[in-house]
């Protein structure tokens, strides 16, 4: 069994889908998870009910797994350093290294040729006023590490006073990124495997509500042009990092035509649910795949399409959703809607191509 | 939980894919299955390791679920009559014993207008030799029950000895079916949910070897007239028979073009794996639907396919496939390939709509 096994680091809805396209290839998951009966444990042969930094677990899993992986950016490094000592770990841990630190990101984006914001280090109230100060008093404040879905950030325009700012945000190691005036958010869902072939994913134009992604229309209203540019900064990044698996960047496509790079995700990714729906490969399978060390899978996709995240009390919508043509609808088994709790999505086939 | 639950009787790829399905609709599911770890268990959110027939674990079963479904013909009707008594099960009890008898289902499938071959009863070597010689010495014998992939079957052609033909079968009642020379087999595989509303896929176009299903291809290569006629007659069957879930029906499309139906399969089918990969909803998706109480989905189609099972040492040419476009992989979680095991399957989307 251990040379069929896929540990998965993270008990969420990204890995629920990584387990279910994990058994269509014969592929058997366990799931690292303190949460029991999560959404990923609920369709993975087993689940292992501890904390993602318990040794003894961390250990367990290696024991069990041919290769482990993980569905959230947040594994602690040591961990993810700690079973590379064991068993082959994909992304590799640098991945995590990347994306956990908004400043190490941006560096390691910059240094690969893909645009970013401006931004500064903030490490103190002073800092954070030297840094509003170089870009005319206006920015988004966030923290370098944990935040997501929006969280954990502090939006400054012309005349705001940014008294205390650094305190309220924790007093953490912060960053300081100047506005992007962007007409569009666009990302890239990418795969690399183990043997070093790419494949990229049509690039997904998003729009976001509340920090939260709503929606993911496929294709992007862009030119060939900028969706080669997406390409091309997926293929740098993954290929910097020696990467394995699947990988989305997000873009900002800025008012004069540029594209930003906004933040990396290293898993699959929220705007590349839809996939499921409109590719043979979706990107749990391609992802799956790589890791699994089995050659990669055509990103082509046989329809447009637009994923729609069923967020808290949108779940109530499901019923009226059953009843449309050509709308996949994707749960996550979660019991409890709460506000801003991402209960599943569904994607709509707009036409073939 | 119980509200959202659903039991699933069988633990096979059926089950298995089921579980599936009804998980991206937030449904649960249980597996009653005597084999541990069973494919269907796998994906499932528990199992009940036990009997089809153990009362015990029919009790537990119902006690925990909204409803029950099956996922092969040949559940107990005792046991499917027991459950009826102490939640809904579906589909209907009625549909297990006209199925699992190939007189009464003959005769069923008959009273609904649906044409069949010519056939007799066979309960005794004299019997049986009565029934060759009404049927010009050729037809082929069945056991009435416990029959699938071609198995309890004997072929007799003119000038074939009948001698001790009923005891090598096993001396159980079996029938005589009449030749149909027919030109290719198809099969239609429909829905009813449990407001009485029906949805027909398109009919398959399937070929078997040594009995087992090789392929099936959509769309078959048959007139309007006869696809309507296909339609028609699941529409019949399963009004008749008040049915809740997906069924499926295969023919024989005769030399004179008449449309005579073979055998019904009061589950999801084989010949219709194909949904997965070119309709946004499957045939798991739909029975989950049916018996969920939720409304149906449309069999909409949107590619062309060829869905080819994988055999036995099939699977080997595992690695090959993965490289193809367009092909969806879907494997059953079994360990052991033996010759003639259904080891899973894989579609190939052959053209847009």
């Amino acid at each position: 069994m251990k040379n069929k096994t896929i540990g998965i680091i993270g008990g969420g809805q990204l890995g629920r889908m990584l387990a279910m396209a994990a058994s269509r290839l014969n592929f058997r998951t366990i799931i690292l998870e303190p949460q029991a009966d999560c959404p990923a444990a609920q369709l993975a042969n087993s689940q292992i009910v501890a904390g993602y930094d318990d040794r003894e677990a961390l250990q367990a899993l290696a024991e069990s797994c041919a290769v482990v992986t993980y569905e959230f950016e947040n594994v602690p490094v040591d961990a993810a350093r700690f079973l590379e000592r064991l068993v082959p770990v994909y992304p590799p841990a640098q991945a995590l290294e990347v994306a956990q630190d908004r400043v190490t990101e941006k560096q390691y984006l910059n240094a690969c040729g893909i645009p970013t914001a401006d931004f500064r280090s903030v490490d103190s109230q002073s800092d954070l006023e030297a840094a509003l100060a170089a870009f005319s008093g206006e920015g988004v404040l966030k923290t370098r590490r944990m935040g997501y879905d929006g969280k954990g950030q502090m939006v400054f325009r012309t005349g705001d006073s940014a008294a205390g700012a650094f305190d309220r945000l924790g007093g953490v190691p912060q960053i300081l990124e100047s506005f992007v005036p962007f007409v569009i958010e666009v990302s890239i869902i990418a795969a690399r495997g183990r043997d070093g072939r790419i494949e990229c994913y049509d690039p997904a134009e998003n729009v976001h509500r509340n920090g939260i992604l709503h929606t993911s229309v496929v294709p992007a209203h862009i030119s060939a042009d900028l969706a080669a540019k997406a390409r091309d900064a997926a293929i740098r990044l993954l290929s910097a990092l020696d990467y394995v698996g699947v990988l989305g960047i997000e873009f900002f496509v800025a008012a004069d035509g540029q594209l930003i790079a906004n933040e990396i995700a290293p898993r699959v990714h929220n705007s590349g649910h839809w996939t499921e729906a409109a590719c043979v490969i979706s990107q749990f399978e391609q992802h799956i795949r790589a890791v699994g060390n089995l050659p990669l899978g055509s990103p082509h996709r046989h329809s447009d399409c637009l994923m729609q995240n069923l967020i808290g009390d949108d779940i109530l919508a499901l019923e009226s959703l059953a009843l449309e043509e050509d709308v996949l609808i994707h749960l996550y088994g979660k019991t409890e809607p709460r506000p801003g709790r991402k209960m599943g999505h569904f994607t709509r086939l707009t036409g073939r191509i």
